[in-house]
């Protein structure tokens, strides 16, 4: 057993007056067999389609990856070039799993600051480098941006072989970027139609960096397809995703608007932020499906133990009540320290010594679990019980299947995203795009206005 | 002007019809001078001391420092064992500043994670490394656990002159760390007694590591000092902490239980982190200044512009109105990168060719203002012209001097932190420390009922 999930303090105890009971849990079924056939009916219709994803025939990746060893001087970096759905889930697998053996190196570039850009060529080799840029539109300004900025850099620097540096992983035949990929004969991955960017991380999105660094992207899909079995349970005891989808609603419906994803474990920091934007984009939604104004959704928090217990947990004990928890634990670290016995006659730390640092950790995990349940706070664990491949994919597909039953059980559409189109046009103004005249005037009056209210103050 | 705030769109407007109005700021006053006197009162108590460490002397800092750079092979990097306001802004000041002129490196080891010491120990060069360990009580258990480690390692490693490459930062007289550097001898600064751990930044808890890698630390205490004036003045429209303070009670009272802190900036991500702190613990309250339970506090969130625009905007845009949001930019980067024109005529990316990466990533910042301020979410920005050392200073106090008026408007005291000792004993007690013997038994029966009831589901 190398996951297992303890959903004890989410339910009704002496603890927590306010829990869902067993009997509850069990009569949701109804809500969730609704959800649940909703699933099961669009699941072969566009975009649910990373419900086939364990299927996945990894062998086009794996063949790219053994031509990049065959090289003379093999790359053994690589930069991916990518921001939300595409840079999220391939930091997450590739944090979770680099201390478990000896990986090539993963960078990403998620963002268009400039300081970003140079810590990262700091710190890489060009030479060795293999750039692999991720955009379904190929239109993505972040991404597009980084993209004529390196291949400018490599096109300079090696304009014999540039085209061997830089790999495209995109839509199969629409978009600008495709079109570069036929122009100048780079190699190329897809992205496929019926897969979300948020649920993409077993696509080609996410499993060509991580086979790249020498994670068996097989045993992420085994790992998958086991938690895809699970995720069909009928019987809600016996399946999670359902466990935690009918969960989470009650307690959203209870006004528990924060949902805090704290691994006890740095390794695993960025799959909660993963986990942010599945849980953030897909349920933050303004309408339901019959049109009608709900304004629904569940602020997801990434938090980290033992840290954030000095900065946050102050406020998850004692603050407002609108909170429920998910810890993530690892039971056995392949690397770990014995705390030496240097003061063995000093009670204030003498406890400490001959423990290893793992063990501190995961006491202090169930230490914060039990405290936030005596102070009314509902929580779960999930446990690993180490970090591998297997638990990692089946970790993914639980809370994309998770996911999807909570925002059918919400009524709303969990696949679009459509509250960013206004930011994009924005920007497209201020950039100057042809198209936007109209809204450059509007915002250049916004910020006019703004100044000649005067409500901004000089601080230095 | 290198530092502005721009609180307009906190206020009532057509898109904003819950906003605060001017004239209730003004009116507002009597609370803000109500709290504003308590604050002024208690000034000079404990532990409100953060109100004169403008003043500070950094002489013996900056002694220490001096002595480092005559020794025969000099530190050039500095390590701290720290953990919550130990070490959240040594890392918020170091990562804002380091982009800005050549400093030594910083590593923080702020977790009881063996992946995160692995992590530390393959970047570090042992030889040239000195370690600041920092803890007030010296018992806290992460730090003190990582310093027993680090001591028997450096120990072992050079037995001549182990006691030169530790500094320890602890309180005064008190406690068992400041006993060892009484044995040892080890070089030694201190943790005052009026000033709590999450204020302590500009101590020597947040001083010597921001002047051993090379910041001018008199230049953050100067900055420090000017915005101490701002947050002195009695006049609102000229007060931004009581702007800040005022506006997030009102809207704490309009049911917005979250802030957003969210720099269009990498290296002002950590800040965001030590405001979540400083803002969760002091806030989030379960009794006010009468003892009565109010269970009050505003949970706070970081997040990355342009990053998350890929990830939490839907939410933000889109989901319940029950976020406050504070952005903050940077106008002029000194590194900056221009994004080619390789596409001179293709519309989807020709906008952005010629521009710099800043300017692209202050666009998206403005673009989410408007996008967000038209979808009725209060928001505000703070603009630095640069980064350095001042407008640090000055951002620091801002918010230290924000939260002690958000505190006393909530008649709370936002000083303390009582809620985190349930969760200290529950692992004392997991981690057999003597005398938690009937704690550690009530932890077992609580863990085998757990594994009795059954509620643990196996995934994989």
């Amino acid at each position: 057993m190398n996951l297992m999930l303890d959903y004890t303090n989410l339910l009704k105890s002496k603890n927590l007056p306010k829990g869902i009971s067993l009997c509850e849990l069990e009569n949701g079924k109804a809500l969730v067999k609704q959800a649940f056939d909703l699933f099961k009916l669009k699941k072969n219709n566009e975009p649910l389609g990373f419900y086939d994803l364990p299927d996945y025939d990894t062998k086009i990746i794996k063949n790219f990856i053994n031509k990049n060893s065959q090289r003379k001087k093999p790359f053994n970096t690589i930069v991916v070039l990518g921001i939300g759905g595409s840079a999220l889930g391939n930091k997450a697998v590739y944090n979770a799993l680099r201390h478990q053996k000896n990986l090539n190196k993963l960078y990403v570039y998620d963002n268009v600051d400039p300081y970003l850009w140079q810590d990262i060529l700091d710190n890489i080799n060009i030479e060795t480098t293999l750039f692999n840029v991720i955009t379904k539109s190929g239109t993505t300004a972040e991404t597009m941006s980084s993209f004529m900025f390196i291949m400018n850099f490599i096109k300079e620097k090696f304009p014999q072989d540039y085209k061997e540096r830089i790999v495209i992983t995109t839509d199969k035949e629409k978009g600008f970027l495709r079109q570069i990929v036929q122009k100048e004969g780079f190699e190329s991955f897809i992205v496929p139609d019926d897969v979300g960017g948020r649920f993409s991380v077993l696509t080609d999105v996410g499993l060509l960096s991580s086979a790249f660094v020498g994670i068996d992207i097989d045993a992420l899909l085994k790992g998958a397809k086991k938690m895809r079995k699970l995720c069909d349970e009928n019987d809600i005891f016996k399946n999670p995703a359902m466990i935690i989808a009918l969960t989470h609603l009650r307690y959203m419906n209870q006004g528990k608007n924060i949902s805090v994803m704290m691994p006890y474990s740095n390794a695993l920091y960025d799959l909660a932020d993963w986990y942010r934007q599945l849980w953030a984009e897909s349920l933050g939604k303004k309408v339901d499906l019959e049109g009608k104004e709900v304004f629904t959704g569940q602020t997801p928090i990434k938090a980290l133990g033992a840290t954030d217990q000095h900065s946050q947990v102050q406020l998850y004990v004692e603050g407002p009540k609108d909170k429920v928890f998910t810890f993530l634990m690892v039971e056995n670290y392949k690397i770990d320290f014995t705390i030496p016995n240097i003061y063995p006659e000093r009670a204030e730390v003498n406890y400490l010594s001959n423990s290893t640092f793992s063990k501190l950790l995961n006491s202090e995990c169930i230490a914060t679990e039990l405290a936030l349940t005596e102070a009314n706070c509902p929580n779960m664990t999930i446990k690993f019980k180490t970090l591998n491949e297997e638990s990692i994919g089946a970790f993914i597909y639980l809370y994309e299947a998770a996911t999807i039953f909570t925002g059918y059980m919400l009524n709303i559409n969990p696949l679009n995203q459509p509250g960013v189109e206004a930011g994009k046009i924005a920007t497209y103004a201020l950039m100057n795009k042809k198209g936007f005249e109209e809204t450059s005037q509007k915002i250049n009056n916004y910020i006019k206005n703004k100044e000649k209210q005067g409500n901004i103050l000089c601080l230095n």
